[in-house]
């Protein structure tokens, strides 16, 4: 008599979908509780954590091989802010109880050539059922050289503010995934409008540049709730303030029609968030090396403002030397 | 003119309430994006994720510090099965709209007083809103001499299976706290009723012995999903069989009164999950040491049956030397 039970659906549902993206060897073909990695001699690892919510950070109809790939992005990005080279990470997923196998299947394939494209394996997770939506957990781990993270504060009075690729993008996408009849408004072309909702989808998290970082700035950090507040954050934690000039924003020609059309727009640029661009602090001496090398690395860095003395304060400046009035600086949760 | 802004809501509810956690320096005072951790030399690391979602791991209205608390500890039970000893953790919160600063204030001091007692500090976060239920995933990380880490892979045929503690008195606290009524059918005491609702709420990691397991132990694994379903998986990834003997189960004086009043309990016990003890194979002379060691530790192991060439099946033996059917082998969510 062979009292073997069959595997429970956890366990099958774990084996379909996700056992295919274990492939390292510490993850145990996700068959153990916890998996083991061994950090790179003379590296300190850096942990960070990101969660997604169905109807808050994404769209319940969004494709999800990009919400499986977002996921991981987002926090690929921050690991790339701090200077770190991906290990791996673990995924915690509560699944409502309509769940479908197929949306399951399209997240994981998203997630996986993610995970492959950025050689960050998934290590182990946890599946659960949840009564509200969809909910997405992921923590990734990264290695830096002992005591080089790039941390947020470190900012010195006289550094220049630089930031990666184009700004303003992913939040003019959020715009138009929420409203179908402002791209009419905003004159863009059917191209336009798919490369701004692709950015919102999609973030590009700076992997490539992630090791140049802690030999040129001073401080970084990933844009993830928009630029002026994020770079509050830093200046805050760095005690000194800085100025951007409006006019020496990266933007993509999608985003320039989009402000061009309506002026109001450069407020939903430089506040809205999701850009997922690396924001740094650099001595001007080093800007010009750090612009080089990540250019040879397919990396855009512009330079956007200056640091100062000062307790945290941030402004905008606009082409006629005056501040710019914003109505809030940032994305927050409550 | 002043442009710093205020702190936003995150930043505030983060500061007041989980700031207080984050002692580790790695932590940066949750002030960064993520933080950083420099392991042991010649250890490697061990990773695991719990996710708890209100209404389906905990009811809503459990205490909060309770819920604090286990949220941290069913991932320190992790890691103690695998012989680590705890590093730090990251938390990513999901609260809905109708969330009490008086909850969150009572969970972050259950959570807070365990990190300190098992010297596991807060290392960084994430705090969203959902329109579900409160979702907690922690990911925590340990510590093991580099290759040592506890697999369930490993068991050998002629091995002892042991458990620490006693089995059976979260589920049976679970059902209890379901139904009122039942104390009195089950001739429990108030005493034996709160202690098995608190077995329920706070499991108890086996941290103290997590040091001697890779001395001594073949195998293990915490057993969280029920004994003989967590069992079954141990003996799948090891390639063998098992038979517990009933009789030798370790039952609190309460679950033993309980299996008195109604022998249909020991589904309960031996099904039923949440127990968080490490249940183990070991070769027989090692059954003998790893029992001192761990009593010296302050905690009890028992024998509860012995390891046989298979594939994966137990088998749990009566006292009259007969397999006991079971409706189901362990919990699901899916």
């Amino acid at each position: 008599m062979s009292t073997r039970a069959p595997a429970s659906g956890e366990d099958r549902l774990i084996a379909r979908h996700f056992r295919p993206l274990a492939r390292h060897p510490g993850a145990f073909g996700l068959e153990d509780d916890a998996a083991s990695i061994t950090p790179p001699t003379g590296c300190d690892l850096v942990v960070t954590t990101d969660a997604l919510v169905s109807g808050v950070h994404f769209f319940p109809d969004d494709p999800p091989d990009a919400v499986g790939s977002k996921s991981l992005r987002v926090n690929l990005s921050d690991l790339a802010a701090k200077g770190a080279q991906p290990l791996g990470f673990l995924l915690a997923l509560a699944l409502p109880d309509d769940f479908s196998e197929n949306w399951l299947a399209s997240f994981a394939e998203g997630l996986g050539a993610d995970a492959d494209a950025f050689n960050c394996p998934l290590l182990g997770g946890d599946t659960v059922r949840t009564t509200g939506p969809t909910t997405i957990n992921i923590s990734a781990f990264g290695a830096v050289k002992n005591g080089q993270m790039v941390r947020r504060a470190g900012a010195q009075p006289g550094d220049l503010v630089v930031v990666t690729g184009t700004i303003g993008d992913a939040a003019i996408g959020l715009l138009l995934r929420k409203d179908p009849g402002l791209r009419t408004r905003l004159g863009l072309s059917a191209g336009q409008l798919d490369e701004l909702v692709g950015r919102y989808l999609r973030p590009q998290p700076r992997s490539a540049i992630a090791e140049l970082l802690p030999r040129f700035v001073s401080a970084a950090m990933d844009v993830s709730d928009g630029l002026v507040g994020d770079l509050e954050k830093l200046c805050r934690v760095s005690n000194v303030a800085a100025e951007i000039q409006a006019e020496h924003l990266p933007l993509s020609d999608a985003a320039r029609a989009a402000l061009a059309a309506e002026p109001a727009v450069l407020e939903t640029i430089i506040t809205g968030g999701d850009d997922y661009e690396i924001l740094a602090t650099a001595a001007s001496t080093n800007v010009g090396p750090l612009c080089k090398e990540a250019s040879a690395r397919g990396v855009a860095i512009s330079v956007i403002g200056r640091v100062a003395s000062g307790d945290g304060g941030v402004q905008v400046i606009n082409p006629t030397g005056k501040p710019i009035g914003l109505r809030r600086r940032s994305f927050s949760h409550f």
